[in-house]
């Protein structure tokens, strides 16, 4: 067993509680590193021996960012689809089309090196996790490859046959469902975890309330966790949807009536809000009210949904200074759901809190104290820990 | 003479012209660097032989982002202050009395090794050159011992001891505007390129307009550049003062009323109006309304104003995401802004533009094109091109 001490730490955030506004922080700690896996919290005078010593020089350790709502295997560029849209054009999901047909003609090698990189740079800003989805392939077969490159890079991988609906269906949206449900659902369930669908009736490319329903109930019958894009583009079904078939998550939350908030804060032991305040961001839409919700008791997670069209961005802390800008997060709040909230969206317990047991993600902040990731904004101080490198980088 | 020609540029954006909207980018193009200037522009195909060679394997290069509004001489943390303002506590510039006490404690060392990794840090987020105020000294020796620890790190140096009134001074402003213009301006003017003053009648501890006139008047007849704070808070005199001045740059221009857009458009050649986004997303102000302003034919130039109460944000690709989400500009237009439009609001011609006989401050971009600035938020894909690092970096 190879164990190493992490000392030096200025603030340890353990979000190790179920408060959003208490984050677990402790002082003059240290924790012990076990074959990848805490070993062992407490007062850095009280430290046991280790096989290996990393002094993070008073920086701050939080655990390491949850993106738990990402769009990463793709191939293309939308940049000009971007600057149209800043200067005024809406957004009605249908630039996906682009990024399909751009997708289906890349190598598995291209795929997989693009997915690679998108990781690594998350990596660079803080992220140890990320939830993958598929969506740009819209095949049988391009859906099936897409996830088995994904479960390459992470455990968290979503089949999303039902992003939307591909041009050759347009005229025979029955008939796209009868396929995501059968020979696609059959051939992704093998490397996914989780199924989710685009329901939004504002959009003539996603997917309706009763399409949903039936994609997803599809998806557990296979076995598969539920996962609904929901209430994006205008008020809609989706969020009741997602409770009434205890989704781990639904994601988006952009317009709530008051019948969706109250739904969400009653089964908030079982279905996460995710808000993208990226998305909101890069599409120039309303931001989720967050203050809302969490006066209301709902479980929220923050995510960047990193994708090609309406947010490219893999910045974790980005995400949270834009839900405290925008959103009405306190920072607490705001790092509790990138951390803690994401991984409940994943039904995981063993990431986004640093407890004994737990697995040792751990990121560092250049900075005094967290609530640098919202004082900071566009700085890249966070980053994930790699215990081998450390030593090398924090002497820099 | 050492030269070395960079190679492989996917897109060189020149700003080599005076449109806003248009930025000089060449395909195929190389650049051939001599002793630190550039020697020589034109296509790959045609590059003269040099010493050395640098593939940058398709990146983008773009001049360096000219930060031309900070204030990076400070010791001491206002994080708890920035979370009050984001819970709702409207800011009025009382809070950089907290960095004042904090600077004057701080050893030069201390100040210097705080203000050089802050440039560092902008180095790696693109920027290549920074204007540095003072303002937290606020004595006649602390003032100097600022300006003189900045320009240790750039030419760009400007007095600021018309921050705000300092406490000991709040029941004699006559007897503080007479320090200002005498002893502790004959005591930081062989350290500084310009002056400036923090006009703005909404805040009590700030400069009025007649204020602001003796003390930009005083500077002048010491040989110092103008540059003006104003229209920050509330409309006010600070723009049509800057303007009748001819300042070199007005910065923040947060209200304007008509008549101001009307001075600076007919002062376009001489007063560059500085938008700052960054404050107005941390401080929660509306946002400058840069495509008033362009259609009406001012000069923009767009800055951080790095600073620990208003943004501690040292990114200049966050500054331009969010002028182009939040303030009308198109890519083009904030990307001019960043380099050639605020090399003019510190009246340089030999940076903010790639132009053989300029400086050779290069800055690349991991993207296939300048938009990814705008269309990738938060994401670090901007460095400064170390020459000499330059090979190594880009192998990885």
């Amino acid at each position: 067993m190879n164990s190493t001490v992490v000392t030096g730490i200025g603030e340890l955030v353990t979000c190790d509680g179920t408060d959003p506004d208490l984050l677990g922080i402790r002082s003059n700690a240290a924790l012990v590193v076990e074959d990848g896996m805490i070993g062992w919290i407490g007062l850095a005078a009280d430290a046991p021996a280790a096989d290996t010593r990393i002094d993070v020089a008073g920086r701050v350790i939080i655990p390491g960012f949850v993106d738990s709502h990402s769009h990463l295997v793709f191939a293309g560029d939308r940049s000009a689809e971007f600057v149209a849209r800043m200067t005024g054009q809406p957004y009605d999901g249908g630039g996906i089309g682009v990024t399909v047909a751009s997708t289906r003609t890349a190598t598995d090698d291209e795929l997989a090196r693009l997915l690679g990189s998108r990781i690594d740079e998350m990596r660079a800003l803080g992220t140890t996790t990320v939830e993958i989805k598929s969506g740009y392939g819209l095949t049988v077969a391009d859906e099936a490859r897409a996830l088995q490159i994904a479960r390459q890079f992470s455990t968290e991988t979503t089949f999303l046959g039902a992003h939307v609906i591909p041009a050759e269906y347009l005229h025979d949206r029955p008939g796209y469902v009868d396929l995501v449900t059968g020979p696609m659902l059959q051939a992704a369930a093998p490397y996914a975890r989780w199924i989710d669908v685009f329901c939004e009736p504002h959009s003539p490319h996603a997917f309706g309330a009763d399409e949903a329903r039936q994609i997803l109930k599809a998806g557990a019958a296979a076995g598969l966790g539920l996962r609904v894009h929901a209430n994006q583009l205008g008020p809609g079904p989706g969020v009741q949807l997602a409770v009434e078939l205890g989704a781990a998550s639904v994601d988006h939350c952009t317009y709530l009536e008051d019948a969706d908030v109250d739904a969400l804060a009653a089964a908030a032991e079982t279905t996460v809000a995710t808000l993208l305040p990226g998305v909101e961001f890069c599409t120039r839409s309303p931001y989720s009210d967050a203050a809302r919700l969490l006066a209301a008791g709902v479980s929220l997670a923050l995510a960047t949904d990193c994708n090609p069209g309406t947010c490219y961005s893999s910045s974790m802390p980005w995400v949270i200074s834009l839900a405290v800008r925008e959103m009405g997060f306190t920072p607490a709040q705001a790092l509790f759901a990138a951390t803690a909230g994401s991984a409940k969206s994943l039904r995981r317990t063993d990431i986004g809190r640093l407890v004994p047991g737990n697995r040792a993600d751990l990121t560092v902040l250049d900075a005094p104290s967290y609530l640098h990731l919202a004082y900071r904004p566009g700085v890249p101080i966070a980053r994930a820990l790699s215990l081998t490198a450390a030593a090398e980088m924090l002497a820099e």
